[in-house]
């Protein structure tokens, strides 16, 4: 019995695109079997009193600030866990440049001491030791600002990547965990590179043994097999991949059409193939259950495929703005029917926030609307943006029916969020967030939207275990 | 004696656009005629007291944290105090729409019972509590961000106008309040309208006359003219208040082309005039003490009618982007000579924070060089984001060589800027700056202009005086 939880209070989510759900009421969890399951709901009860006759169990009741809310977890479908050091150090690059000249240097640092990025060092190198706090530190991080799943890219380590696994497991994030594949030469620098097909392979299965030991159930963590992107993988190691992935039904996640340059290279590195998603597609890597990051730049012909493979698309605002890749049209993707959810790329993107890709995706929508002569079907509210950074990110890493909102069956996978309220004096407990007393709760979500940050998180669960806590 | 401090340590500042300035050292502030000028610098000190020694004064020294700089503070040129509280409300309106449905309806409420925003309200309307709450949190708000100085539009009201002033000066932010005048009937709502030119001018006139009591000698705080925009004014209040202007010398302020409805608005209206800019310009409106907000689609020839004029430009990124308003070529406006600084435009822009203002320029500038056929050339460096946020800030609002910089006979208004340091473990304090130790300044700087917010900055201080300190 004491493995239930109530939660009384406000409940705001978003069921579909543009609608905000607002309730009060409470919900009862099961966290028997580890896995938080929401076993009830009542959306008419007066009171955490009320709460307990009604649902009809003994168990503690967790009630929100009366100027609060819980909201579901976000989920960050598209995010470079070894790249977070570099949050906010890009220059002025683009994405080509931005992979050899920030980027490869990083991640190899976590597992390689001869990485360039220790050439100036004064202390020995190690790289384990790098990958420990830098790990534990992006963790924390996104889960302190509400990100309770995770879709990940480590680096082609497999003990840098096992760590990864072992560390989101341990701490509590419901978590992807992709060990990069690169071994294409002309891409990739030599102190960066897995040598050959079979070991791009070997090590990939070490990494899938490795999650699977780790959570047999695969429900809060598991193996996602990780082709950087179609220039930095041998013909041959795609092939593989794709057939590997088939076999285990395992999640897969790449990059696409982000940069003009970078589809120009695809064309030159794939002539035979008719375009990009065409490349992944005669792999075997265009799935249900393929995650894409980024299709900036995707043809007709190419969404009208993605979409017949029912593959996934992590739309990376911030990274986009940040690195001049375009503007990718999110309503014109809906409208054909693709699943979209939001990542925020770290660190081609600059905030380890999904509430940061939120507005950025607000933000990028109006430029498309803008570009397109003032379309405002371009535009996506703040409850689209709130729906694709929790029911669309489900649907793209395949836990659809099982996060994003408050329904019976649902995971708990819930952050509470404080807004701060402004007195008479014109004073308030310090957060991004002020509330005047007058506003409606459509508008102070939308003010949390906009203004919000970590502060603003004031507790966080995955599958019911409570992982983050603000002092 | 005790009059005079000394700040040791590291300081950091933008001498000109795309130039970093890292130095050590320490600076002597005379704080005797409550102005907090800059005395002397020395940067070959190695501590404390040897700062004591070589600056030859005995006074009380402050210094920063290992982990921080002090930095100019950050110049708002354009924000709407009233629209404080609506920050991050504005849907998919664009400018026209946006105005009427949200702005209006806030602004009159701090000064007209009868606003329309108290039509749903049970409590009897007090508009002037209303607006000492919100002038009372917009200043020590934007403080705490490190905005030292703000060139504030407040509403119509004389009574709150003089509200704002008053708070402003009393707090200590070094401000300019702009009585907001709008009395063309086709455009002005009858609730939020000046009655007729005489009245406008009345009203200004007496609103003039509070801000010289307050502060004669204008350095602290000034009145600064303030047309609304082109078609809210009546043509012979624009000539008026042009005039007012002259004879006094006072700061002007107003928008201009910030979008594309707007000015085919500004059209219809004045026909008789060659463009948006030239209505300005014909009615004595166009000088060098005037603060244009937005200009994102001034023609070329408008361009070189404000450089003719020397008129400053305000750029309003996060507002431009939310509205949908387009996207405004700095690197143009800086190529032709004229002088740009940042502005929030809150609640068109979502964020009282110039640091967002600073990370939004930079991000529209790489939108502009995209649209551009990928000319890098338009990208706006974390450096010259700075510069804008301070010296271009400084040449914006009139006070070139006396803010935005480090050197003798400058003003000292600073911010004391902190970060985050990550340990061994992944630990840090939270701040959303994370540096993990092998960064270099200039890199540290990066990661705080794109994760940076008011917990990175720990004092402020305006004309020598500490009026902002994180708890």
């Amino acid at each position: 019995m004491t493995q239930k939880r109530i939660y009384f209070g406000r409940f705001i989510s978003t069921p579909r695109p543009d609608e905000l759900l607002i309730r009060t009421g409470a919900v009862l969890v099961d966290r028997r079997d580890g896995r938080g399951v929401i076993e009830k709901v009542n959306w008419s009860v007066n009171g955490p009193n009320d709460a307990v006759s009604k649902l009809g169990v003994e168990a503690p009741v967790i009630t929100t600030k009366e100027t609060g809310f819980f909201f579901p977890g976000f989920i960050d479908t598209h995010i470079h866990a070894p790249q977070y050091p570099n949050v906010g150090i890009f220059g002025k690059s683009t994405l080509l440049d931005w992979l050899t000249t920030y980027t490869f240097p990083l991640e190899s640092s976590l597992g390689n001491p001869k990485s360039p990025m220790y050439h100036d060092s004064s202390s020995p190198p190690d790289p384990l030791a790098r990958a420990k706090a830098v790990y534990n530190r992006v963790i924390s991080k996104t889960l302190s600002h509400g990100t309770t799943t995770a879709s990940y890219y480590a680096t082609i380590h497999v003990e840098t990547t096992n760590l990864l696994a072992e560390l989101a497991f341990k701490i509590g994030q419901r978590a992807y965990i992709g060990r990069v594949c690169m071994d294409r030469p002309e891409t990739c620098p030599d102190y960066y590179r897995d040598e050959s097909t079979e070991q791009t392979i070997a090590n990939t299965k070490a990494s899938i043994e490795f999650c699977k030991d780790l959570d047999p159930t695969g429900e809060r963590l598991a193996h996602i097999i990780t082709p950087r992107f179609a220039p930095s993988c041998l013909p041959e190691t795609l092939s593989q991949l794709g057939t590997l992935a088939k076999k285990d039904d395992l999640r897969i996640q790449t990059h696409i059409s982000e940069n003009l340059n970078e589809i120009k290279l695809v064309k030159e590195m794939y002539p035979e193939h008719e375009s990009y998603a065409g490349v992944y597609d005669h792999h075997g890597l265009l799935t249900p259950r393929t995650i894409l990051a980024h299709a900036v730049h995707l043809s007709k012909e190419e969404m009208a495929l993605v979409k017949a493979r029912n593959a996934k698309i992590s739309h990376c605002p911030a990274s986009n703005s940040a690195l001049g890749s375009g503007f990718c049209p999110v309503r014109e993707l809906l409208d054909v029917g693709i699943d979209v959810g939001l990542g925020t790329d770290v660190s081609g993107g600059y905030s380890p926030s999904i509430l940061d890709a939120v507005r950025n995706a607000c933000i990028v929508s109006r430029h498309v609307g803008y570009l397109a002569g003032g379309n405002s079907r371009c535009n996506l509210s703040v409850a689209d943006g709130l729906w694709l950074a929790t029911m669309g990110g489900a649907k793209v890493v395949g836990m659809e029916g099982r996060l994003g909102g408050f329904e019976e069956g649902m995971l708990w996978d819930v952050q509470e969020i404080v807004l701060g309220d402004v007195d008479e004096f014109g004073d308030v407990n310090e957060t991004g967030v002020d509330i005047f007393g007058w506003e409606d709760w459509e508008n102070r979500v939308a003010k949390w939207v906009w203004n919000g940050d970590d502060r603003n998180v004031r507790r966080v669960w995955v599958g019911g275990r409570l992982v983050h806590e603000r002092k």
